[in-house]
């Protein structure tokens, strides 16, 4: 997972083959991901008829996220750095771990991967709906807007942990199932009440192939806020201080 | 998960900015925690509209907190020692392993993240309540106590058995998993009957926040006992006579 | 999981300070996880006024028991070799990986724990029934002889490669994940006929609490057979023949 | 899980008694792995009397078959590469990974090991049918190939990602889990529609045993070519193009 190594900026960086070859990487993760993700919420809607959730919907949701991210993260992790998301390549970039070329060329990458899984779904379920994300009853686009900015600080933050921290030490072994299950853990609470996308991508591809855009911003602005939020407090509180002002730690 | 480590004692060092950022560390982790883990009961809320525990509800429950307290556990091993309960905590405290006053600092981290957790969930879901801890009928507070006691006993004997013991080896790579699962396993059982909480800054942030005190005492008594039981029994069974009246292991 | 190094057999060994200690921690393994495992049990009969099991009460047992095994697994690894399965003692004894005195050592050890845990259960549940193990209707008592024999088989089989076999190599940092969850697998196919014990402690305690011995028989035949098929097809076929009739092999 | 080391071709190969026992680590591995999987979904016959699916029932699937096929990768890992599946077997064969005749080998031990797996559910259930894996209403044959194809190329992409490639580093640690969490995910999106199989083998022996073959050519032919697909693409962009083309990597 060593998405800071990938953070040494060069000109030319964007159209190197390792650079391109990165952003396949991105493409292939987000598209493996999206596809078991948004997948398992349309199996809930084929089993139930559009049924509204239940505790053993949000359960399946829960799982196929958990289970799709940790390996979408880990097929990606030795080339690309693992991010399967726009929110944890901003994130990066705000505590200066990736340069803005690559981040750009990411963020395409992980939307096209979207994109095109929502796609093959459509096929593949014989054309069913690629429901968008949206809120539930009695929830306010702020209510949403202060959920996901809670949940990708979580996320964001353990992607900082335990994967880009340089004394991460053994934790970088266990790294990508953490990133996949602290998603699946914020499913199972923001999951009832505002989809808990934590994730652009994973909530643009439904949005473009269903054009249904209906507070789609929130699902933008929530996940970035809240990774920006975690890679700034990480990096000034646990990376960038400790060797500067302290004498090397004794754990 | 160097919890032995940060055991040495020195009198500056609950304000020694390594202290500080440890108690940052527990803050963050059990605000992570708490609102996956409350969050979830409150999305079992909103989907029944209040209706009783259901085996599928307590998957959900258990699912949020193993996989919550894993990631929690993990993001903070090694800046704190990855403690993000006041039992273990002091469990940690009974068997020589932290000072009394990075305890109390812990302590506080903890109780405020649960508290600022469970206001962000009440905010963010539109005002519902953040349901406290309570008993399930037919089940005392004796009952409860003791089944507190039990569960919170294995919880921070598997925190000594595979983070704290200097011969756990490999077992640290897997224990923030062991130590999240177990709280899952647990909750599969007590949670139908006490709620299974095993970590009093779990049950204080709803109870503070929705203002329900009845029986809390239950689980502050039954998670610190449990827990002390667990670090002496294992300080003194499995650590220090160890290396007093023992050759050196051979395996 | 060092099963293999407490093989040597020593005359005192029973009654030395380590082999005690290994027996401690085989009781207090096989007792938090026969708590979670029977207690998840007990919930699901709290919560369901004792119905008939339904898939996510048998998703509920899986996880309980996967999650419970790994743990117990985990935490007694080092010390007694992590059996925590009167049947997983015996495959280890039948392919000479543990001596006679200490294997009945452990033997008494985790019925024990399963018992104490069984007791501890009755308790703290207000006095509900510690349910035996049975089967299911249209289940002949050779139907579950042979379900055990299978489930068992694979369980032996899982700590022989990942835990024994000296060429484990880096499988052995997730070999009590796997144990564990190979139990939480086969519960979910084989828990709706006999409910799937493969360890003889496991079904021993709620049988006694309960004092229901009815078939009790075939949850210590199978897991015991099932065990010892493992066992010995693992070190003869993969481990002793290896060094004795091939050249050192090149993976 | 060095699949790669298994790839040179000698003459004597498929007769090596070395090869041998990588065909009865296959064979153990697809009972073990069948056995739980294919007995999860006849459980779920059993306890709803053959009702339709529900979302707890495609989550019990769901983790039979990750837990299980986690399991069966890990306990065969150092003795035959860990395939447990025909299609990973010819997605290795197309990348240059496994030598034809070690392939047959390999797809006549999977294909005898869930046939086995399925007699063996057939006596112990009491007789009841082994279900083939079958189309939901609404979705044509066509749908199940895309959805087959993608589901198996995320699948074997996996394996070269975390244990084919030769930087894959610590990956390989949990790589045995990686594999068997991408089947469950996948299981929970594409189970309600085409039933999930991603593997030849798992479909096979419940074809055979109940003697049913509606379709059944979609469920060699879509896992086939999704891991030729995954075969090629990750050996010709991650593996052989990076020593020819470029620098050595600096992540």
């Amino acid at each position: 997972m060593p998405i800071r190594n990938i953070a040494v900026g060069r000109p030319q960086e964007a159209t190197h083959p390792e650079a391109l070859k990165a952003a396949l990487a991105e493409f292939i993760s987000t598209l493996i991901f999206v596809f078991a993700g948004e997948g398992s919420g349309m199996a809930f809607n084929k089993l139930t008829d559009n049924g509204s959730t239940t505790p053993a919907g949000l359960v399946a949701a829960s799982l196929a996220h958990a289970f799709g991210l940790f390996v979408a993260v880990s097929v990606s992790a030795n080339i690309s750095g693992g991010h399967v998301n726009p929110a944890v390549t901003f994130g990066a970039f705000v505590g200066g771990n990736i340069t803005l070329l690559r981040g750009i060329l990411y963020w395409i990458a992980q939307l096209l991967g979207s994109t095109v899984a929502c796609l093959l779904l459509k096929f593949s379920t014989g054309g069913l709906t690629t429901s968008a994300f949206s809120l539930s009853s009695g929830v306010s686009v702020w209510n949403a807007f202060i959920f996901e900015i809670v949940m990708t600080f979580g996320l964001v933050y353990t992607v900082y942990a335990t994967a880009v921290d340089p004394k991460k030490g053994s934790l970088g072994i266990i790294a990508p199932i953490a990133i996949g299950f602290i998603v699946g853990a914020n499913i199972l609470a923001g999951g009832a009440f505002d989809g808990a996308s934590m994730n652009p991508a994973v909530s643009f591809g439904p949005a473009l192939v269903s054009w249904s855009w209906h507070n789609h911003w929130v699902y933008w602005a929530g996940p970035l806020i809240g990774a920006a939020i975690a890679g700034l407090v990480y990096e000034l509180v646990f990376i960038s201080h400790t060797h500067e002002q302290l004498p090397p730690p004794d754990y």
